[in-house]
């Protein structure tokens, strides 16, 4: 169970929030998650500049203690683009990289063309690579097919697939190496996703509701399916607001009402409205008042 | 579990097959199915003809055992015509009826739309009224809090739900009023429904491999989760291939390689070609092997 | 010029009003339009039953002079029905039949599946038959190559492309057999798809403003390129109103404000509501009042 | 008429080919293009880096002479990043920057947000903005209201928008400020879009047959319509190739076929296969032999 966690910037998105960004990992590092990713998509990645990033990780890894993972986004449009990246992150300390589906040129996105890609960073990053599938952003998709065939690669571990469509999680499951980590990012459908056979997961929830999380994750694993899919609906509510009704800004406003620093995401994003502070604060409220009964 | 079984036709598709009906439904009421749906998408009911759907109802309610359910699909593009065909369906001894959503003017078909169409529908239907949602071929979708509503009406008592998204099956769970049934369309994501909740199913694979649908139902219920995802996996590939991938005519072609009476589609439905007969026949060949084996 | 004209209701919907339809007939015949549609998307024919849909052929057939085309809408979703409802229309008088595609079962709608419809309806059919592509509503589409082929069948005339693109418009005409007429369906692009060579139209537009369709397609086709856009400028907000924006029921609340028979849509399609018959009351006050110092 | 051309790369992608980029400007020179741009999305401007942007900006501006405009893309998914490419192109020489739509967050990319992006560039641009809508690779759109709103800037001077609507287009142009300049992006329908009243074009056909889009261009404005039809007719085919069937590698594999500096896409772009290449061969061939009987 991995936070994809997100970038504090100051001054209306301008700076990187260095001070903030080692207080609320070193706060996720008091949890039960097992690591965490920086600069997915919830980390603004798409809006952060390259020397940026570096300082990022390097400000993250420092509050990462060794035996937890470390994970980058490492995924941009160009392959050596993505591979510079993914070896200027390994060199700060990273475990592991997530590279999202390059998608600018959607009609040229074959299969050819991401085996290629990804087979090309994977050679060339110096830690292993989890595929980032994410249709609903990028427009595109991994196929099995593909997937199938990458997860031979030794230097590709896992991949992560946002979408919350059970029969694809199978898919990936079945047909990929052993070993192979299929990890989703669909917190509403997290509960299903494991029971399908899924890993793990990086998904926005975790950052708000990290125990809560660990725990649905827990309760699958000990068999106790009934109480998870009881924790799953408990979540479910709060999941759909930080990620598909609020996105990043959503996310930064939740944290931020939990005490940890959420500031300003970078333009064109805007700061979520007061309509949305009010309806995650009510949905706050609610998980955190009965949870102990349930699990 | 209930099959949503098919409408066979004589002579390239134009002519009521009777005699065939009658073959094939008194063979599904050997197995442990508890019911099975008459001209639902899969029964070609888009096809048929009003007086061909009554003649086709009595067929089945004769060899459908009383102490079985016979659920009839019923819906139309007009609200008079889906009442008068509910009427009819009900005065024939269907035991409920399946009622899919309008779709023809889709921009129209707002939520206020439905519920006034389904509220009307129930309200003159002398049986009980099943939703049916399949956004797939309509193009149009009832939403969680339509559904909600709706399932507070006393004569409708639950919901097809033909998408394979568990987030949405789980909130049709969650959300609906106490007893509302929802059953799940989708035969790849069968077990992951039950997980989420739902009460069971009407798909197409329950007609071409009905014990090994109703074995994935009760492992689920008896608690044999890892047993039940195994039979899933094995059912996979040809529950794809009989809906998604080759449509009616797969699903035909598949039940006449089985021993019942297939028959063509009736047209603009092309006969399933040779390719699909052949992938079919191995489909179903690894599916009958070894399945003692798993449970 | 031919306007798809609506089938009035009384009674909430329930009944055909014989005497509106003849007496709004009447009216348009009395316009510089060259016949009229009947039974078509805008004709609700989706929610009239068969025996309606006689009477009122039979009725508008009466008002529409001989030397007037009356065109009739016999699509429907099985090849028999579509043959069967184009005969009865021939019967009755119909000078050429609109068949839109069949849809209900997409995936199986291949280029196979509709040459071999086409040509079946086309062999049967008394009358001419001019194809209809509706893919916002169908979620289905011709392509060129299968236009293009059907063009040659010599009972198939023409096509009704209700799309505004305007270069598939460009590639019909071009890629079509000669004399086969391209009628575009989209009137805020009227006048675009003329200057592609679109030979006429049947759009919503044409019940409530036939002469200024009338007066757009003549000076395209007089060579006055600049008044005829701006005359389509004139026209083009009310052409959105009509069709994409409040759809049948604000086109029949429209020719209730104009005069005409406008009535009820008949469930589950709901009446135009008071904000919608503001708009259009607001949009044809503005399209009145100056356009004679236009054209 | 502004061909968007594309950026020469060495080595497999590698290496900005600098002498490359230098023939093909002074090549388009000569030919009757107003001017053209550079790094659009056909300039694979999401595969470079900040620092070749800069060095490709300089050596077009060397080959581009001052009486022709040079229009760079400057987009990116930040604002400031997008404020600062604007402020270097600007420094290099650029007469005007487009500005494509970011669109990484797509629910977030609200009217508001498009909104307040845009007046920060244009409010921090040295030089004037030309707006980039383009739909089918970025999966969002600027509204009709948005572009109307924006036109007021007395920064923004224009808008390259790349659908075919020609409704669209047609709103555009009537909704938009007094001098608002709408260039449209698709060649298959640029003479429609002129008719609609579009002011020009930046399209890939014009990298590949300049003169035949300047000829289209000045037919329609001197009023020779069905000429400019022909001729539009006679490029279509050429012009489907090179945008929408093989995307960039298909434009650099024609320029390499007319003599100009194809050279290879970078990666994850693919090479046009050899069939692509046939195609185009043939493509050429046929517009080459008798275009002068047109014109």
């Amino acid at each position: 169970m991995y936070p994809p966690i997100t970038t504090p910037f100051l001054d209306d998105g301008r700076t990187l929030d260095i001070v903030g960004t080692k207080r609320n990992v070193e706060r996720w590092m008091t949890t039960g998650l097992r690591g965490l990713v920086a600069l997915g998509s919830n980390g603004e990645s798409a809006l952060v500049e390259e020397s940026e990033a570096d300082r990022f990780v390097e400000t993250v890894r420092d509050a990462v203690p060794s035996e937890r993972l470390l994970i980058v986004g490492t995924g941009r449009e160009s392959t050596p683009a993505t591979i510079d990246a993914s070896r200027r992150a390994a060199a700060r300390g990273a475990d592991a990289v997530l590279v999202r589906t390059p998608s600018f040129f959607k009609p040229q996105m074959t299969e050819d063309a991401f085996l290629r890609h990804y087979a090309a960073v994977a050679d060339a990053s110096p830690v292993p690579v989890i595929l980032y599938n994410f249709t609903a952003l990028t427009g595109v998709t991994l196929s099995v097919s593909v997937v199938s065939r990458l997860s031979e690669h030794p230097n590709i571990v896992g991949m992560k697939e946002s979408g919350g469509d059970a029969g694809f999680v199978s898919s990936l499951v079945n047909e990929t190496a052993p070993g192979f980590q299929v990890l989703v990012g669909s917190a509403p459908t997290f509960f299903s996703s494991l029971l399908c056979g899924a890993d793990g997961a990086i998904m926005a929830l975790a950052c708000v509701a990290p125990d809560e999380c660990v725990s649905i994750y827990d309760l699958v694993r000990g068999g106790r399916i009934d109480d998870a899919r009881l924790l799953q609906w408990r979540v479910t509510p709060l999941a759909r607001l930080v990620t598909r009704r609020y996105g990043v800004p959503g996310l930064k406003a939740a944290l931020g009402l939990l005490g940890y620093i959420g500031g300003p995401p970078r333009p064109p994003l805007l700061p979520a409205p007061p309509e949305a502070i009010d309806t995650l604060t009510a949905a706050l409220a609610t998980l955190r008042q009965p949870t102990s009964q349930v699990v």
